[in-house]
Formats: structure tokens, C-alpha cells, sequence
């Protein structure tokens, strides 16, 4: 048995750690392919709760293994699964990522923006492989419970998910992300890439912006989606 | 002359990179020992800016020292400084945090405090030391217009500013964030660490909760004091 560190062109990945490879399994059981575990891994209530899911023949220990995969060192199970795709839940509100460039900001949104009861995420490209070990690691897992789909413009996805209403967070925008309802449903809050924020064709009314002081240029990216995720929800109760 | 690679118990210390260079020329100019540049480094308004605060004499080139102290290797100015010491003003806002152990954590916290018109920073020892370069870098140089103060513990700091009320951020607190309206003032945003949150002692009338949903554990501690700014801010329009 053999697995590589990944790569991105790999039908493979895996999840490095106890509660990530609980997510997977519990989430994607379909998608497992076999545990990896490390011979001083005793937790036996993750062991148990593995077992419930997934047989026997595919639970592996292999400590050379373990360790190449496990980049920090310190984790000593891996979930080896064959990458998936999905299609967005048309009817539930969406987070959209224009060309989202650093892997562990990706998987912060992702955990944050499930804290906060959206669970469909859809990413234009181009934009970081979300099956990176690095992505999932950050993510916690919460990965395996969100929906994303990748899209090659801002065009395609509108066309896919017309029946959304796109809110988009641009240091362009007038309107004050407090004095927004979120009346419109269901609906789309737009985030750029670090660096460049999102072009201009994403201006429209319904853009926001979340207002902070001259000190400093912009809010990083995870804090400002978490930020409009924060004041999403208290205006829509969604959770 | 020789700067060597950062270490805590040096009484320098320095900053990577055009813009946190001058955050730190134009905020804390007495500390400045030096600023080196790379030879390949020709920004003119930068450089025009940085000669307007410092004495040519302080100015260097040294591609070398450049490389050496760059650690991601795309910087091409340095700006050595001798660290200092700040107390809080206690007539001001604090965000109180005990024990922050991830560098870019605490710098990306610094930065969105500034943002939301905090300048006044506690942290409970232990804790990561401010003046690493990571810190310093990941704060983008907003931490040279915040005043940061070190307490042994909480009792101390409860002591030196008797005047502030504290509101601690728990799992344990029962009062929603966004039912809080900040009417006490001046007042602490107090954050524990990442792994292990705030200590029990902390808890009181004035904890308060960021409502998330079940599905994931905790926000990343970033994005809750993020939110807590925001919403800080928003009831005290206080920039």
C-alpha cells in the first residue's frame, strides 16, 4: 500500500488528524477509500467511531506512512478519500469566492461560513485547490459538510444560480453592510481575493461595504467573512 | 554592521517589507536605528518618504543582510528598531487577550483592533512575543500605533486599570453579543487562547457568547474578535 503526499492532479487526498478524518467519515463515508493509523494512535473512542462506519479490511496501521503524510508531525491518523464534485443547493443561500489564493484562509471560510448555517460555497476560478490537505486541515473538516463548486467566470455561475440575489463586499460600495436587511432570498455574499478585492463588474446596489477606520487599508479576508457571516445571521435568525 | 536573525532576547528587532517599514518610520521614529535597503529596491516615494523622517546616515544598502533577514524572500527593505515598552491609555477602549500563542494570529488581531479604533492591547503572560518579526509582518505595521502593555496576570491588570470593565468572550456566557449595547465605559474586550479559550475566572455578568451553529466547535480566534469589533463599533460609532 501506497500513498502519496498529494498533489493536485491526484484523484486522491486525505485528511491529516483525528477530527477531520471523524468529518470525512461521517459526512463522505462513500467516498473512503481506507485509515491510516499510527501504531501509538489509542484514542478508542475515534477507533470505535470509525469502526462504526467503515470496515474493518480498510483500517491500516502504518506509521512511515502516517508520518510522511502528516506535514506538522503531530498527526497520527489519515482518511485516504477519492475527490468528489457537487452542484450548490439552488434553493439555500451561497458564499461566492472570486479566485480565493491562500489555502489556509480558504479552509477558515469554509468552517466559518458553517458556523453561520451556509453550507454551499461556490468559487470562481482560477482559485486554490480545495482538496489540498492544507485547505482541509484548515477547515477542520468542515469541508465534508459544505457544498463547492467551482465555476469559470461570475457569468456561469449567474447563469447556473439565476435565482440568486448577489451581495457583494467591495470597498467600492456605499451602502453600510449594519444597514443591510438581507431581504432578498435566496442569496449570494461575494468576497474577492486577497490581494485585489473583487473587480468592478461586481459593483451593483446591492454591493456592501463593512466600514472601518482610515488606519488600515482593508480587513483580512477570513475576518471579513466572518464579519458579514455574523451580521447575515442576526439579520435572518438562519440558525 | 550585522543585524542577526531575530531572536526574543535581542533588543532589536525589525520590520520586513516597504509598508510596515514606514508604518513604523512614521509612528515610532525615535526607536529607528536604521533601515536597509536591497539595491534593487527603487520605489522613489518610498524612499523619498522614508528620508523625509530619517538621516541619510541611517540608510543602507546591503542585498546580503536584505536576503538574510527576509524570510518569505520577496522583501526589500528592513527597518531595524530597538524595542520599547508601552503602557495603555486608561482613559481608552482595550481588547485584553490572555495568552495568545500564534503569531500571525496576534498580528492579524492588532490590525483589525486598529481598524475598529482600538489602540490599546493587554496581553496575560505568557504569550508570543510582539516584537517577532512575524508578529510584526502579519500586523502589516498597525502594531507601531498601538500601545500593547504585558501583565503577569489577570489580577495585575485588573488592578492598573480598575477603571475598565471587562467583557469576556466564553462558550460558557449566556448573553448574546448582539444584545450587549457597550453602555460602560471605558471597557475590555478580553479573548483567551486559541486552543484552550478563557479561564472560568473570567466569567461574569458581562461574558458574552458569538451565536454560532452547533456544527462547528469554535470561530477561530481571529474571526471572533473580528465580529466582536464590529459589533463594538457599530454600537459605539466610536470612528
Amino acid at each position: 500500500m501506497d500513498v502519496k503526499t498529494y498533489k493536485k492532479d491526484y484523484i486522491y487526498s486525505y485528511t491529516q488528524g483525528a477530527f477531520p478524518t471523524i468529518e470525512l467519515i461521517k459526512n463522505k463515508h462513500l467516498f473512503v477509500d481506507k485509515v491510516i493509523m499510527h501504531s501509538s494512535f489509542k484514542n478508542e473512542v475515534v477507533i470505535d467511531e470509525i469502526k462504526s462506519y467503515i470496515d474493518n479490511s480498510r483500517i491500516f496501521i502504518n506509521d512511515k506512512l502516517v508520518e510522511k503524510l502528516s506535514d506538522k508531525g503531530n498527526q497520527f491518523i489519515i482518511g485516504v478519500f477519492k475527490k468528489y464534485e457537487c452542484s450548490l443547493d439552488e434553493n439555500k443561500d451561497h458564499i461566492l469566492l472570486d479566485n480565493p489564493s491562500n489555502m489556509g484562509n480558504l479552509g477558515t471560510i469554509i468552517r466559518s461560513s458553517l458556523g453561520f448555517g451556509i453550507k454551499n460555497i461556490a468559487i470562481i476560478k482560477p482559485g486554490v485547490d480545495i482538496f489540498d490537505p492544507k485547505v482541509i486541515r484548515s477547515s477542520m473538516g468542515s469541508i465534508f459538510s459544505t457544498n463547492i463548486e467551482y465555476f469559470d467566470s461570475l457569468e456561469e455561475y449567474k447563469e447556473k444560480y439565476s435565482n440568486h440575489t448577489i451581495y457583494s463586499f467591495m470597498l467600492q460600495a456605499t451602502k453600510s453592510l449594519r444597514d443591510e436587511s438581507f431581504i432578498n432570498s435566496p442569496l449570494t455574499l461575494a468576497f474577492g481575493n486577497e490581494s485585489s478585492g473583487l473587480d468592478l463588474k461586481y459593483l451593483n446596489e446591492n454591493s456592501l461595504i463593512i466600514k472601518h477606520s482610515k488606519a488600515i487599508d482593508s480587513l483580512n479576508i477570513t475576518n471579513a467573512v466572518s464579519i458579514a457571516l455574523y451580521e447575515y445571521s442576526s439579520k435572518k435568525s438562519s440558525y
